[in-house]
C-alpha cells in the first residue's frame, strides 16, 4: 500500500523556513566534499562552516544550529574531533547527521562508522552498502560506491533505525527514510548525479540544514532528499555530462523555489 | 568628501604587470578554498602553489613572490606552518597577506587570528565581523559569515591598520582599504558572490598576486578588490545562480582585460 | 623517423574496457586535486576513492585495481601512508602511478619524490621540471609549474625510465611516454588547460584507471594522455576561459566515445 503523507507544500514550506533562518551548519566532512557541500548549503540558503580542530569543535557546535559528520577521508585526529563534536551536539540538544562514507570497505572505516552511529545522531544517511555494513552485513561495497540497491536495504534500514534510535536514510534510485516505525520513499534524483563526486555528501550537508529548521528528523531527511533530488533532476535536464550537471545543480538549489514548482514525490510505504 | 585617487588605467596597468610577471604565490589556505583560489590565481595569470608542510614552508617562501595565509580550516600543525612561513616572509622582505577567516567565532580561532595579525602582514583582508574581532570587539560573527557591514567597520579598520602597521581591507557591499592614514572605498562586486563558497578567500589569494607586482600594499589591495569584484559583476550578469557565477568568474578573470574595459570605481574617502 | 604505432581503435577500445570494468582507483592525492580528480575519474567511468589513513591504506589497496600517489600537498604523515600503500600495491602486483608534483621546488619535496620513484611505480607522470628533478638535475621549476619543455626532457625521461624500471610520462605541449626502450609522442591537449588547477593531477588519476585495464603501462599511459588531452581539446573549443573549460572537460570525458571519434595522435619516436 502506498499513500501520500506529504504534499508539495510541506517541503516547500520547510525550504522557506530554511531560507529565512539561514542556519549555521557546522560540517566536519571530507576533503573531496568540502567545496561542493559548502556551495550546496550556500545555494540553498544556509550558512556552512567547515571546522575540525579539537581546539574549537565544541565551541563551534555551541554556536551552530546543526552538525554534519562525514567520514570520507577519515584519520584518527579527525575522528577524535567528530566524536567530541557529536557528544557536544547531543549534550546541547542540537541535531547531528552522520554520513558513514565507505563503511564496509575496510575494518577501520567500518569500526569508526559503527562507533559514531552509536552516538545518537538524529539521522544516518548512506548508500545501501554503507547502511548494510552498519547493520552488520559483510561485503557489498566497492570503495565508496554501493553495489547494492536501496530497495534491498530498506528493511534492514528500518531495523537499524530501531536499534540506533535515530532516522536512517538509504539513498539510491529510490530513497528510503525510516525512523523504525514509519518509512518514507522519496522518488527524486537522476542517474547522472552518481557521476559527480560527493553529491551524496552534499545531500547529507543539506539534511543538516533541514534538521536545523524541521524538528521531525524523518521529515527533515525526506525534505532534504526531495529538494536535493529535484534540483538534480532540473540540473540533469539538458546537461551534456556531469560537469554541467554540477554547475546547474547549484543554480537549481538557488532558484528552485522561484520557478513553477514541481510535485514533491514522497510516499509512505507499508 | 569623495575624490577619485585612481583611474581605470592604474588597475589595468597593474593587472598587465601581474600577467607579465606571473608571480609564484605561496598559499597556506583552507581545504575549502584551495581549488577556487588556485583557479582564480591561474585565471588571472599568477602561478599558485599550496604548500603547508613545516619541512618545506620556509624554502617555499624563499622561491615565492608573495605569501597568502588563510586560517579557514586551521589546526595547530597548520598554524605552526603559517607562523613559520610568515616569519620567513618578513625576514626576506616578501609581502604576505592574512585572511582571518571566522575570527570571533571561537576563542581558539580569534586567538590565532590576532597572533598572526601581529606578525607584520602587508595586508589583512576580512569581512566586517572578522576585522572587528581582530580589533578586540566581541560578537557579530555567524560562523564564517559576517553579521556586520563593512561601513560599520571602516573606522575601526583604520585604527587597526595603525596599530598593526599594515593595510586592512574590510569587504562587504562596499569595500574599504586603509593603511591607517588613507582609506579607499572600492565599489565593485555582486551580492550573489556571497552564495559561492570561498570567494573571499580567493580574493585574498588574488591580493597576494597583486602584492607581488605592486609595492604599495594599499594600491595592491584596492586593485585586487576592484579587479576581482569587476570579474564578479561580469560573471553575475546573466547567471541563473551561484554555480554558473563561479564558472563565469574564472572565465572573467581570464579575459577581463581583453574586452572593452569597465570603469574602475576606487575612491579616496575622507 | 616517426611512425604510428597505435591507431584510434586501440585507445577507444581501452576506454571501452575501462567503462565496462569501472575499476576502483585508490587515490592518495593532494587537497587541491581531490575534487577534479574524483570528478574526472567518475566522468570517464571509473570508481575513485580518496583514502589516506595509515590505519586503512593497505586494506584499501587490497580491494582496489590501481593506486594513484600524488605529493602535491605532502606532509610526513601523508608520505608515510603513500610509502605504505605503494609497498602493498607492489606486494599484491597492482599497478601504481606517481605524480611528483613540484619536485625540484624544495629539498624536502625533491627527496620524497625521489624516494617514492624508487619504490617500483608502474608509471611516473610529471611535467618537464619534475622529471628533470627526479633525474638529478637542479633548477628549472617555478613552484609546481615547469619552466622547461617536455621536448628538452624526453631524452632524460628515457634514461630515468631505464634507471627506475618503469614508464615515465613527461607532459607538455607534446607529451612523451617511455619505458626506456620505446618512446611514444602524444599530440593532444590545449594550452588553456594549464590555466585550470590540478588537471595534470587529474590526468595522473586517469592514468591509474587505464593501468587497471591495460597491462602494458606504456600503452596505458599513452591512452590516458590521448583521451584526456582530446577531452581537453573538445572542452577548450568554444570556451571563453578556464572556468568553462573545466566544466566542459568533465562533460567531454563523459561523452567523448559517444560522439564522432577524433583521430588519436600517438606516434612512436625514434
Amino acid at each position: 500500500m502506498i499513500r501520500a503523507v506529504t504534499d508539495r507544500f510541506d517541503a516547500w514550506e520547510a525550504l522557506e523556513r530554511l531560507r529565512q533562518a539561514s542556519p549555521l551548519v557546522h560540517c566536519i566532512t571530507n576533503y573531496v566534499a568540502m567545496d561542493v557541500t559548502a556551495n550546496a548549503l550556500l545555494a540553498i540558503g544556509a550558512s556552512p562552516a567547515m571546522v575540525h580542530a579539537n581546539e574549537e569543535v565544541e565551541d563551534f557546535v555551541g554556536i551552530s544550529s546543526a552538525l554534519v559528520v562525514n567520514i570520507g577521508t577519515l584519520s584518527p585526529a579527525w575522528v577524535a574531533a567528530m566524536e567530541r563534536a557529536a557528544e557536544r551536539a547531543v549534550a546541547l540538544g542540537k541535531p547531528w547527521v552522520l554520513d558513514p562514507v565507505g563503511a564496509g570497505a575496510t575494518p577501520y572505516r567500518t569500526g569508526v562508522a559503527r562507533d559514531l552511529a552509536g552516538r545518537k545522531p538524529a539521522v544516518v544517511r548512506g548508500n545501501a552498502s554503507e547502511i548494510l555494513s552498519l547493520a552488520g552485513e559483510v561485503g557489498g561495497t566497492k570503495g565508496v560506491d554501493s553495489t547494492r540497491s536501496a530497495d534491498e536495504a530498506s528493511g534492514i534500514a528500518r531495523e537499524l533505525a530501531r536499534g540506533l534510535g535515530c532516522v536512517v536514510a538509504v539513498t539510491g534510485e529510490v530513497d528510503y527514510v525510516t525512523d523504525g516505525v514509519r518509512t518514507l520513499a522519496v522518488h527524486h534524483g537522476h542517474e547522472m548525479m552518481t557521476r559527480v563526486t560527493a553529491l551524496g555528501c552534499a545531500l547529507t550537508g543539506v539534511t543538516g540544514a533541514f534538521l536545523a529548521v524541521e524538528p521531525d528528523p524523518l521529515l527533515a531527511s525526506a525534505y532534504a532528499l526531495a529538494i536535493f533530488g529535484l534540483a538534480g533532476e532540473m540540473a540533469a535536464s539538458g546537461s551534456i555530462g556531469p560537469g554541467t550537471l554540477r554547475t546547474r545543480l547549484l543554480d537549481a538549489l538557488y532558484v528552485l523555489d522561484t520557478v513553477p514548482q514541481a510535485e514533491i514525490r514522497i510516499q509512505e510505504v507499508a
